[in-house]
C-alpha cells in the first residue's frame, strides 16, 4: 500500500471514475465509445459476441488480508476473460464495477487499477465502462467481459459425445494449496502478534492463487491446429464439479483416472506435508482458471505429446455415471463440492 | 413475501440458478447461447452493440424495508435498460449477477426475479447470464445490459452543439419525493410500534420510486420521426448532475428555464405539503429515468407539440456556463451534487 492517503471525496463520484480510467487506449478496432457514456458501443464485424460476468465479495471470494490490491485486481479480470476463452472465444473488451467503503484511499484503487489494466495489457482487451458506487461494509466487484467468435466456432458445455477423449490444461489443486498456506499464515499471524509469514519455497501455489493467468495460449493453440473441442469450461470450482457440469449438460457420463490428473510436484510437496491428498485436491480446489476440454479421438494425435495438456480420461455412457478409477484400481463416483465448498 | 420458505442451501448454488432461470424464453434472434455456460453467444448482423453495467447494494441503493423484492428485481433491469435508451438503442440482452446473505429464502429470490421477468418481457430483453454467490452481509445486485444499434446511429453525451434546444421527456423529481415519503413513514414505523404508512393519494411518486419505467416509447417515436438527437443520456442523478454532464463532455453551457422544468402535479402537492421548492427536486433528485437530450433547431416543428416532452432551454457557449433562469427572472449556476448525494 503506497504511504500516500487521498480521501476518495476529495474527487467525488465521477472525478473519481475520470482518474481511474483517464489513461485508457483502446487495443480493439471494436471499441467504438469506450468508459464515459451511458453505455460503450462495440462493433462487430460478422462475429458472434460473448458475454460473461463475475461478482466478486469481499470475505466470500477473497481476504484482503493476504491479496495484495494489485493481484486483485489482475485476478478479478482474468477470472471472466477465462470464462471467455472457455467458449473458445478472443476476449475484446470487460467493464468493471466496484462498491467501495470509505476504508479505501484513491491510492489503493490504483492499485487495484493498476491490477486490471495490467490484465487488460496482457490479454489485449479493452476497459470500456463501469459503475463506482458506496458500499456499507467490504469491497464488491463486478465484472463482465465480452469477447468475439467465427459465427458458430463457440464451444459449449453441453456438446460432449460419448468416447470423447476428456483433456485438461496446466496442473490443478494448486491454487487451493496457495489458499490453505495463506489461510495458516494468517491465523498463525493473528495469534501470534508479528509473526512474520513463512512462505520460503512457496511461490509456485501461492502464485497460483494470487497470480492466476487465464489459458489464452491453448485457445491460440486450437486455432493453429485446427481443433475444435467437442465441449468445454474453465476450471474455477474444481475438477470434479466442473467435470459433473459437462457430464450433466452433455447427458453423458465420464471415467476418469486418477493417476493421470496433473498436479505440479510443489503443490504435491505441500499437500504431502499437510498430510492432504494432491488428487482430492485437485478434484475439489478451485480458482485454477485451467480448461476442461474433450475432443473427438480423431484429433488424439494432434494433442497426445502437448506439453500441459494432459488427457485424463473419456466420456462414457450416462448410464455409467461419472466415475474416477484410482491408482489402486478401484472406482468411484464423482461427487461435487457443490454451494461454497471451502466454507464448510 | 410468501409464507413458504425454502433454504437457499437446499438447492446449492448450480441448483438454485436452474430453479430460477428454468423458465426463460428466448425473444431475440440474436441470443444463440444464454443460461447455462461460461458466456453467453451473441449474433450480430452488422449492428453496433452497446454495453452498459450497474451495481446496486442494499443500504445505499435501496431499502428493503420498504422496496418489494419483485420491484426491486424489476427496477434493476429498468435501470439498465434506461442507459442503453439514452444511447439511442434498442436492448437486447441482460446478464444479472448477485450475492445474497442466508436471511434469503428461496421463496424470496423468486419474487425478485419474477420481477426481472416482468421487466425482461415488458422491454423484449432476454436473460443470458448471471452469477449467484453468498454475501457476508446485504444484497448486492449486479446487472450488464446489451443493446443493439445500427451502424454509427448511437448519440453519445459529448456532442451537443451551441444553440441546440435541451429537451426532457416526462416529469422530474417524482422518485425523489417518493423517496422523501417512504423514508419518513419508515422513520414512523420504527419509532411508533405498529403504525401503518400513511401513503394515500401518493401512488404518484411512490410508483415514480419503486416502479419505473425507461423511455424505449421515446427512441422510438425518435426512429419514426427520423430524428437524432444531436446528445442524449437518462436522468438517473437529477436534471442538474445530467445537464453538467452533457455540457462538460461537449464542451458547452446551457440555458436553463426553471418555467419549462416539467414537475407532475401529484409530485408538487407532495413538494408544497412538505415546504420543498419542486424545482430543487426536479434538479437534485435522482432516479426518474427519463431522457435529458439535445436536438438541433431544425427539428423543433417534430417535437414542439408532442406530449411528454419538454424543451427546457438551449445550449450555450462554454464560457456561458450552465445557467437556470428562474421564475422570477434571476439567473444562477447550475451546481451538481456529487457524491452520494442522498446520504448528505
Amino acid at each position: 500500500m503506497s504511504e500516500q492517503r487521498t480521501e476518495i471525496s476529495t474527487l467525488g463520484e465521477f472525478g473519481l471514475i475520470d482518474h481511474l480510467t483517464k489513461n485508457i487506449e483502446h487495443q480493439n478496432a471494436s471499441t467504438i465509445v469506450g468508459v464515459g457514456d451511458d453505455a460503450a458501443v462495440i462493433d462487430h464485424f460478422g462475429k458472434q459476441t460473448v458475454i460473461t460476468t463475475d461478482l466478486l465479495i469481499e470475505g466470500v471470494h477473497f481476504d484482503l488480508m493476504y491479496t495484495p490490491l494489485k493481484h486483485l485486481g489482475y485476478k478479478s479480470i482474468i477470472a471472466n476473460l477465462s470464462d471467455v476463452y472457455a467458449m473458445n472465444a478472443i476476449p475484446t473488451q470487460v467493464t468493471l464495477s466496484l462498491a467501495i467503503s470509505n476504508r479505501f484511499s484513491v491510492e489503493a484503487l490504483e492499485e487495484f487499477y493498476e491490477g486490471v489494466y495490467a490484465a487488460c495489457d496482457a490479454y489485449g482487451v479493452d476497459l470500456v465502462g463501469g459503475d463506482t458506487t458506496s458500499s456499507q461494509k467490504g469491497f464488491v466487484i463486478s465484472v463482465t467481459a465480452l469477447g468475439e467468435v467465427a459465427p458458430d466456432k463457440y464451444v459449449k458445455r453441453s456438446t460432449a459425445k460419448v468416447n470423447d477423449l476428456v483433456c485438461v490444461s496446466g496442473y490443478l489443486g494448486g491454487a487451493y494449496l496457495g489458499l490453505i498456506l495463506l489461510e495458516r499464515e494468517k491465523k498463525i499471524f493473528l495469534e501470534t502478534k508479528g509473526a512474520q509469514p513463512d512462505l520460503e519455497n512457496r511461490d509456485y501455489i501461492v502464485g497460483r492463487l494470487l497470480k492466476p493467468e487465464a489459458r489464452k495460449d491453448v485457445i491460440e493453440f486450437f486455432e493453429k491446429e485446427n481443433i475444435t473441442p467437442t465441449s468445454m469450461m474453465d476450471i474455477s470450482d474444481g475438477l470434479s464439479s466442473e467435470i459433473l457440469h459437462i457430464c450433466k449438460q452433455s447427458g453423458t457420463g465420464a471415467v476418469i483416472y486418477e493417476d493421470k490428473i496433473p498436479v505440479h510436484p510443489d503443490a504435491k510437496d505441500f499437500a504431502y506435508k499437510l498430510e492432504l491428498d494432491p488428487t482430492a485436491c485437485a478434484l475439489s480446489g478451485g480458482e485454477d482458471y485451467e480448461l476442461l476440454f474433450t475432443i473427438s479421438q480423431a484429433d488424439y494425435d494432434k494433442i497426445k505429446e502437448v506439453e500441459g495438456i494432459s488427457v485424463i480420461g473419456y466420456i462414457a455412457e450416462q448410464t455409467e455415471g461419472a466415475t474416477i478409477i484410482t491408482r489402486g484400481g478401484n472406482k468411484y463416483n464423482i461427487t461435487a463440492q457443490g454451494w461454497n465448498s471451502f466454507e464448510k
